[in-house]
């Protein structure tokens, strides 16, 4: 941090503090409450890690069951939702859905009391992917699919909903990682929106729907959906390698690389690369992967510039059959654990947010008379 | 601010730059783009205040007759929308519906180019009335209005689509004074969230929900609603000073006085009290008007504390017949006006606004296997 970047984007400025997550500290990479993000991919499912952030600690067998339960049981969209949801055309952004879905939702089941945070922040982690699938399948298949099923996780569910069958285990063993993936990440924007708005003492609905309308920027969520617009234009390493040296050579920006806090590796990039890889291999792919190992590589040796997590998340989703308009959507049903721990770590110990701005405009003047202007 | 407020809040830390508005400034109190609020609020209607905050300068006679002709084309609610605010119940809070037509707006006419900036928060300014009465007539009286009018102002189409009848000048002056009184108030905390919004370089309507989401807070907005929920108990100076010292002994928070920022006086309360007398001789009051300026007096000699801009917002609202629970609504109608300059402003020169936050949470661990928690 410089003096002269001081108020431009807070950078390196401490806005709180958070006993959730660190970023890029040295040796670990990116933890929650203590686990590095690995570790939990490696080992955990994704509602424990939901959990975690959630309520503080990994669930114990009867405690994840407990609570996969009690998130089965809140899928099921009000009818007001779904006659919100179908009045939104199949060119709308799948963000927009998404953040007047929850918006909607929250004059229906309005938390009164943040007695209700919990019930609220896990009815919306269970109620996401029904949002976006309903709108997705009616206004682009004609279908009012059912949004209860039986899978037990919600990346199982969404799959489901999606598709109308039932995912394989790789499948849902890959949500499960992704959606680990990008469960946290401290002070990042959307996060710091939710934030921001809960310090007024908003409500939770207000705050997850800032969130998810500052995850809508191109700057923040969509790198993974950038990233497939360009692996899906090349048919071969070669013909990747050689389009890449002219986006190079153009000073294109080429999403999915580099990290606005992590300066050396992005710790998530080398585990959702392993799932990827897998994924290939069970469709047969001889063409995405390579590709994308080819970019990879090759941005490595021209740039010095690292994939992160957006990169192979791409080839992943697209290995699943999900249709790159909800890609940023999924980002929003793991992220939207964080989101709401933070809301309520804000809560537990408030001020408001109220930054002060250095002022660039006119000295005072007088209000001149409409006919003197 | 000390050391040790650093980060709690942000109090008195630089999150960008500004012209847009002043706040606190020794000898002018409150100014936008140069001008004294009280000197805008004498002199101007509200359409010159939003024209000179989106745009720069205050407009000519052609250039504001121009813009309320252009904002007066924009009053039409899609039939999507219509059909979502019927969705949404009677006993909804109103800010959640101010945000859900906002968020559903932006399904439909989507901001797809920054160059359409200008239009969507044009649109936003003039539809917000239409949102609001829209769903508070159909919701409680059974109706569906039409919300076009020939009301050339804000304010009036406000009210007529609110009353169903003709607002006279003196009420038409009051929304004037009102909205110029709302209209900006610097890095406050929803127009923050509409600049950390705008900061990933997310859309107009996305930047705008969250700041509606924000404001709801009870910190933020809803002050002058409590103040009137207050003082509409109390039927004499004498039971309002009786019940108020009851309060104070009891230490119990009193709305409406005091500020963040201001810590002498709140240069808005002196302009909308004289409105509110004029009002109250207006309508015969002789219980309301007099309780308010006992409460003010009682507040100074008591703590020291001044009246804030809502304190008498409660009473002028309350004399025009308007519903309690649409008194924050309408400070958003003004409002947008200084959020949607913030995020034009933001994104003139953008860096994305991402804090660092101060760890407080375990050191790094391991996971155990779930059989072993």
């Amino acid at each position: 941090m410089t003096g002269k970047k001081t108020g431009a984007g807070l950078r390196g400025q401490s806005a709180g503090e958070t006993a959730l997550c660190t970023v890029g500290q040295e040796g670990t990479g990116l933890t929650y409450r203590g686990y590095d993000v690995r570790d939990l991919a490696a080992q955990c499912e994704f509602e424990e890690v939901a959990y975690l952030l959630l309520y503080g600690e990994l669930p114990d067998r009867a405690g994840l069951d407990a609570y996969k339960r009690r998130l089965s049981g809140m899928r099921e969209l009000p009818p007001a939702v779904k006659a919100v949801l179908e009045q939104i055309p199949r060119d709308a952004h799948p963000m927009d859905v998404m953040r007047t879905g929850c918006s909607m939702l929250g004059t229906l089941e309005t938390e009164t009391d943040f007695a209700q945070q919990a019930d609220v922040a896990d009815r919306l982690l269970a109620v996401f992917p029904s949002i976006i699938t309903y709108w997705y399948r009616y206004s682009h298949d004609g279908v009012r699919i059912d949004t209860d099923s039986d899978e037990d996780s919600i990346g199982g569910h969404f799959l489901y909903l999606l598709r109308g069958e039932r995912p394989n285990e790789l499948h849902k063993d890959v949500m499960h990682v992704s959606l680990i993936l990008y469960a946290e990440h401290e002070f990042n924007a959307s996060t710091f929106a939710a934030r921001v708005c809960a310090s007024t003492l908003s409500d939770m609905h207000s705050a997850i729907t800032g969130a998810i309308g500052t995850l809508r920027g191109p700057l923040h969520g969509g790198a993974n959906e950038a990233a497939m617009e360009m692996l899906e234009q090349w048919s071969s390493p070669e013909e990747a390698r050689r389009e890449l040296s002219g986006m190079l050579e153009r000073k294109e920006k080429v999403m999915g690389f580099g990290h606005a806090v992590y300066t050396e590796v992005d710790p998530r990039n080398a585990v959702i690369k392993e799932w990827s890889r897998e994924l290939a291999e069970e469709v047969g792919d001889d063409t995405l992967f390579p590709v994308s190992e080819a970019v990879e590589q090759m941005m490595w040796d021209e740039k010095g510039l690292f994939a992160n997590a957006d990169f192979y998340h791409a080839s992943a989703y697209r290995f699943m059959g999900i249709p790159t308009k909800l890609f940023t959507p999924i980002f929003v049903m793991s992220r939207h654990s964080g989101w709401a721990a933070h809301v309520m770590e804000q809560r537990a110990k408030n001020r408001i947010i109220r930054p002060s701005a250095d002022y660039t405009g006119h000295t005072l003047r007088t209000v001149p008379p409409i006919d003197r202007r």
